[in-house]
């Protein structure tokens, strides 16, 4: 880490870390990051605001997938994945996490909470539980079974709300305040961003320090697009890139906050935030501000997808390429296909899908379109009832 | 690859690959592997019996997790985790499949078959989606939504077969006799367990090249154990370990044919099959006799676990190490538990647990042992009833 102190841009907001360039240009180094033998986030430490890193299962350092027939099928030069649900909690809220926990367990805290739609909830019980912290958590009593087997078998003491995502969020910031316990919370902790642009670092990196030419980013409170901003720009100040890349903000229609705000007069209003995609179904975006702030600087888009759209391309997306998507994470292609029918992106661009998580997160979802099995019969007249009785089918 | 033979040491089993051991001596050198920059199971690309390698999402080198929480409650020096879960499909499976795929693209074929509980399965049907191939998967009917989700959203063609694994284990068989298709069934398929023994490749790396004392593998067709302990004795071979783990097989009360024969007379017996673990829920090992003499081999154990014992061990490993285990892969850790109650294993060990799969394919069974949410209104007088009025509480 290097000397930091905390600003406030806009008030209310996020607060931003800063630090010692000098320090961090000289630790990171093509050539040192080159040698470098720590495959996780925190090769990144002298841009990452904690003295030590947090123990357990490693955190970062995902694969980006060349996905070649989205390329072609899509008319871009280059598609690649950045899957972050090969993740510890299978998404990219562990990132967050692993910071936000690590900075607790610096200042003596010993309970975490958060409040979540499932991913952070799931990404803090996972990583509080190898760190020996301790984890509470508020979630909207409609969580997915399986991020709530995931937070209960990790341990966490799980405070089902009987309410939605914001009025989960507004009571675990209420018990933070009369309780002091350390909150976790997105748009809230400033460390949350620094955790979650450590998966820009890794883009860039990955691709050998040139930016690509756009990052689609499954946009709901924001923070990962403006964590993904963050981590470009602070590349670009090290020398590290010469440019840095146009972000695509994609949205459901029931939760485009940001994308409505971007396209109109610049002012946030809450939306509904019904959506199949409960990673990104929010009302109002926590982070919103910071996001729409990162979309413009970026010179970037903002597009809106029917849950129709990206429940569809959790199939198009695995079967071209290998990765699986819940279906926030999915909603990237989804945002990328429909920018590529609105004439948005550049025949010559390289982009950049962020996988924000794992398909497994959600199955029941991903079992809306994937299909059926053809049940059959053990006895061998069913294959040939199938296929024929000899060689050549198939 | 080196050159490379097939030989058959039991007549009826799995056919054995053989290397060029000048050859990969001089590629696989401690030095070498050190400067090597691909992080997966292909780094090892001297000793896997294909030209090329698989394009997709990467294999292998998954995280060896330290778990010091486990090591002391076992009464262990030192207890890490193989997190296979990591892997694409969230399996050890994968690195099977992609050997076999490989193996399948350079032969020309462009379908492949496999019958499986599940893994094998989602590991195929991932791969061969990546790699442009077509998957055609027998599953027993009574299969997981979530692996089913899986193989059905990466475009594979599935068959429910209505009967038990090895009804659909010998239909597939048939299938692949009377069409010609390429299979890669665990037991039939030789590369299947080239493969594998990557995992024993990358532990011994990850710990230096020193081995660990023991290394703990759930067992069902017995091809994870015939695999990793062939890849220990190929790095033996090369110099590159002085010794070699003892194996501790673990396997369901209900599917243990291998750590029966391997108490009694050492002749293989058809077991029930019937446990909650359905990725080790084998009747009769399809790799057993393999298994069988690794295990005598590595002078191991074998430990039967009963379902209660595998459902707790869920929770345990992962509130202890961070690590979600399916049933099947917690088998393991309920396995260890059960060889420290018995005196089997000695408290300078290092013990290696293999975690074979994703908790995430298998919530329900997490469920079943991981509690339930505690559900409270909105309204911050639930607080107060939970917590108290005021700071100090939590």
């Amino acid at each position: 880490m290097a000397a930091l102190t905390y600003v406030c841009p806009s008030c209310g907001g996020n607060l931003e870390v800063e630090y010692d360039w000098a320090v961090a240009g000289a630790a990171l180094t093509r050539e040192r990051l080159a040698s470098d033998g720590d495959r996780t986030m925190w090769r990144y430490a002298p841009l990452l605001p904690t003295a030590g890193r947090l123990e357990g299962p490693p955190v970062g350092w995902t694969p980006l997938v060349e996905a070649p027939r989205l390329a072609r099928s899509l008319g871009l030069a280059r598609v690649l994945i950045k899957d972050e649900g090969r993740n510890p909690s299978a998404s990219l809220k562990d990132r967050a996490s692993a910071v936000a926990l690590q900075r607790a367990r610096e200042i003596g805290a010993e309970l975490v909470t958060c409040a979540s739609t499932g991913n952070a909830a799931g990404a803090t019980a996972v990583l509080a539980a190898a760190a020996g912290l301790k984890a509470l958590i508020f979630v909207p009593k409609a969580t997915s079974r399986a991020k709530l087997a995931q937070m209960l078998t990790f341990g966490a003491d799980v405070l089902a709300v009987e309410g939605s995502y914001d009025q989960a969020f507004d009571l675990c910031l209420e018990a933070t305040r009369r309780y002091g316990w350390y909150n976790r919370n997105t748009g809230f902790n400033p460390y949350t961003r620094e955790g979650k642009k450590t998966a820009a670092f890794e883009i860039a990196e990955q691709l050998g320090f040139v930016a690509p030419d756009l990052v689609v980013v499954p946009v709901g409170d924001g923070n990962i697009l403006s964590g993904v901003w963050k981590g470009f720009v602070e590349l670009r100040r090290l020398g590290l890139l010469d440019r840095v890349p146009r972000l695509l903000a994609v949205q459901a229609a029931g939760s485009a906050a940001v994308v409505e705000a971007f396209h109109g007069d610049g002012t946030l209003r809450p939306a509904s935030g019904e959506t199949i995609a409960d990673g990104i179904a929010v009302s109002f975006p926590r982070d919103g501000e910071a996001a729409l702030r990162a979309l413009k600087a970026s010179r970037g888009f903002g597009v809106k997808v029917s849950d129709e759209q990206i429940l569809a391309a959790i199939p198009a997306q695995a079967r071209a390429s290998g990765v699986f998507g819940e279906p926030a994470a999915a909603a990237a292609l989804a945002g990328l296909s429909e920018a590529a029918r609105l004439g948005i992106v550049q025949g010559s661009w390289t982009a950049v899908l962020i996988n924000t998580g794992n398909g497994l997160k959600d199955v029941a979802s991903a079992m809306k379109v994937a299909g059926e099995p053809r049940v059959i019969g053990p006895e061998v007249a069913s294959l040939e009832k199938l296929f024929g009785a000899e060689r050549g089918a198939g």
